[in-house]
C-alpha cells in the first residue's frame, strides 16, 4: 500500500523540483558553487521553513526524496521577533526539522524594518536572511512552501493594483539569482498540506498573523476569496492560478517583443520617434515607454498605468499638450516629431 | 450653473462617443449605409434601454447631446418575455423614450432559447433582436449602458474560467460587425448613472434577475464583488476595468504576433513544424496551437487552456506520446518532427 494521496502529491512535487534542480546542477547552469571542483559531492537543497502547515509538509516531502536522489536535505527558519517567544518558536521549528532528518538545520534572526509595509518590510528581511543561510550553506536551492491558494491570493492582490498582466502573474515557479528559489507546491492546495502534515503526525503551528484582517493576505484569504467562490464556483483558485501562469507567459512574450521593436523607434541620437512609435500596437508601445521612463530614472514601483497612458496620449492623441510629469522628477515632452523622456 | 456633476459626466462619455461616430461616418469607415448618397442627411443612433438606471441615463444623455451634433437619437427596448407583463414594462419604455424626444422609438419582442443558459440565451435572443432594428431604422450605431461595475463583473467571470488574458478583456468600447454596438459608460460607475437619474426625475425600473441569487452575475454584484472591495479597498472596480483594457491590447498584440509568426512555423505542405514552434516564445506557440484547433474544426467555446497545454507538450515534453484528443473530434499527434492536427 502506498503513502495517503496527499502525501503523495507532495512527494511527487518535490520530486521534480528535485529533479530539475539535479538536471540543471549536471549542466552547470544555474549553480551557485563557483566550479564543479569546489562542490561538494552531494549537493544540498534547503527548506524555508516557519512551522505552518505548508512548509512543514515540504520540508517532510524534502526529507524523504532527497535522499533517494543523492541530495542532502537541510532546512532555514527564520525568526522575525514580531511576537514575544518567537525565538523559542523558532527553536522548535528547528527540533522538528531535526526530527524529519534535515541536516544541516538553523534558525536565523533579523529585524524587521518599515519600509513598504509591515507585510513588504518582513518579506525583505526573510528572503536576505534566507540568501545569506544559502550562501553560508552552499546551497543549490531554497525551497518554499507556496500553495496553489497563495498563488491565488497573489493573483487577486495584482488585480487590485489594475497594472496589467505582469502584477498577475502571481509567483515563479523559479526565482531569485541563479533560479535559487523554487516553489513546489504552487499547483498544490494548502488543504493537501495540511491533511499531509495530519496523516504524517506533524504538529503544525498557525501563524496568529495568518487570520489577522489588518493584513490585506489575510482578509483575502478569510473573507474575500470564500466569497468569489461561493459567487463563481469551487473552481476560482484553480482558475486563478492558470490566469497567474498564462499572464506570466505572455508578460514575458511582449516584455521580448517590446525590447526587439525599442532600438527600431529610435533616431540616430537614441531618441524615440513618435510617428515610429505609433505604428505600433499600443500594448508594445507602452511597454516601450515605460521602459524609457525607468531608464530615465521613473522608480518602477511608483509608475502606474495611468502615467504610461498619459504619455502615449503625447503620441495617440497629440494636441499640443505640454510635458507629462511622472514619477522620480521625470519628465515627458513631445518636441517635434519626438519624444523626449528625461529627469529634470 | 451647469448641470449635476453626475449628469455632465453621462453627458460627456455620450459626447465623445458620438464624436467617434460622425468622425468615422465622415471618413466612410464603419458607415453601415452602402454609400454616401443612400445616407440620410441626419445619422441616426439608437440606445438599447431596459428601463433600468444606467440605460435610462444612456437615453437621456442621448437625447440630450444627439440633436447638438446633427444626429437623430432613437430607443429600441427589448421584451424577453420571460416575466409576466414585460409587454407592459416594454410599453412603458417607450412612452419615458418618447418623452425624452427620442425618435424612433419602438419595442421588440423576442423567444429566449435555452442554449448556453439562461443568460446567455437572452444575450444571444437580445443581439439578434437589436441587430434587426438597426437594419431597420439604418441606424449607424446602437449604444449600451454597461456601467464600469458591469465591466468589473465581465473580468471576474473571465478569470473565473483562467482561460487567459483574452476572457480578461471585459466588454469592448466597440463591438459588433462594423463597430455597430457602442459601449459610452465603461468608464462611468454604476452609481453615478443611479444619481443622473434620480436628479433629473428619470422614473427607473429595477430588474429582480439583477437581484436573483440563481444568477452567478447577481452572485457576484451583490456578494463577490462587495467582499473582494472589503478585502482589497474601494479601488477593486476601477481596477478590474483597468485591467480590461490592458488584457484586451496585450491580448489583440499577441494574437497579431501568432498570425504573423505562423506562416514561418509551417512547411511546404502547410504542416506545422515542431522544431519550428519549439522556438517561439510559449505564449505565441500556445495561440498558433489554438488557432490550429479551431481551424481543424474544434469548437473555441469548448477549447480550453488545459487541452491546449496538452497539445503543448506533444512539443516542449516530447516522450513518445499518443495523439491527443480534443473538442469536436479533433485530434493532434506528433508525427517525425510535424504536429498534425485534424478532424477524426
Amino acid at each position: 500500500m502506498g503513502p495517503h494521496p496527499a502525501v503523495a502529491a507532495i512527494r511527487l512535487a518535490v520530486r521534480r523540483v528535485l529533479h530539475d534542480i539535479l538536471t540543471e546542477l549536471n549542466t552547470t547552469a544555474g549553480v551557485p558553487a563557483a566550479t564543479a571542483a569546489e562542490r561538494p559531492p552531494e549537493p544540498l537543497v534547503l527548506v524555508a521553513c516557519s512551522g505552518g502547515a505548508d512548509s512543514m509538509a515540504l520540508a517532510s516531502a524534502l526529507a524523504f526524496e532527497a535522499p533517494r536522489l543523492g541530495i542532502r536535505a537541510g532546512g532555514v527558519t527564520v525568526d522575525h521577533g514580531l511576537q514575544s517567544g518567537s525565538d523559542l518558536r523558532a527553536e522548535e521549528v528547528v527540533l522538528r526539522l531535526r526530527e524529519l532528518g534535515l541536516d544541516p538545520v538553523e534558525a536565523t534572526a533579523v529585524t524587521v524594518g518599515r519600509e513598504g509595509g509591515p507585510e513588504a518590510a518582513a518579506r525583505d528581511a526573510r528572503y536576505a536572511a534566507l540568501d545569506a543561510a544559502a550562501g553560508r550553506h552552499g546551497a543549490a536551492a531554497v525551497l518554499l512552501g507556496h500553495t496553489r491558494d497563495d498563488q491565488a491570493e497573489t493573483v487577486l492582490l495584482g488585480l487590485a493594483r489594475g497594472s496589467g498582466i505582469r502584477s498577475l502573474s502571481g509567483m515563479a515557479a523559479v526565482s531569485g539569482a541563479g533560479g535559487r528559489y523554487r516553489r513546489p507546491f504552487l499547483q498544490v492546495d494548502r488543504q493537501t498540506a495540511r491533511k499531509a502534515c495530519m496523516v504524517q503526525s506533524l504538529p503544525v503551528w498557525d501563524d496568529p498573523h495568518n487570520a489577522d484582517p489588518a493584513y490585506t493576505r489575510s482578509r483575502l484569504r478569510h473573507e474575500g476569496l470564500p466569497a468569489l467562490e461561493k459567487a463563481l464556483g469551487k473552481g476560482v483558485v484553480e482558475a486563478l492560478a492558470r490566469t497567474a501562469q498564462l499572464s506570466r507567459d505572455d508578460a514575458d512574450a511582449l516584455d521580448t517583443w517590446a525590447r526587439q521593436a525599442e532600438a527600431g523607434v529610435r533616431d540616430a541620437s537614441g531618441v524615440l520617434e513618435c510617428a515610429k512609435l505609433y505604428a505600433l500596437p499600443p500594448a508594445v508601445r507602452r511597454r516601450i515607454l515605460r521602459r524609457a521612463a525607468i531608464e530615465a530614472g521613473a522608480p518602477a514601483g511608483a509608475l502606474f498605468a495611468r502615467h504610461i497612458e498619459e504619455v502615449d496620449r503625447l503620441i495617440t492623441g497629440w494636441r499640443g499638450q505640454g510635458a507629462i510629469n511622472l514619477p522620480g522628477k521625470v519628465v515627458a515632452r513631445r518636441q517635434g516629431g519626438r519624444l523626449v523622456i528625461r529627469q529634470g
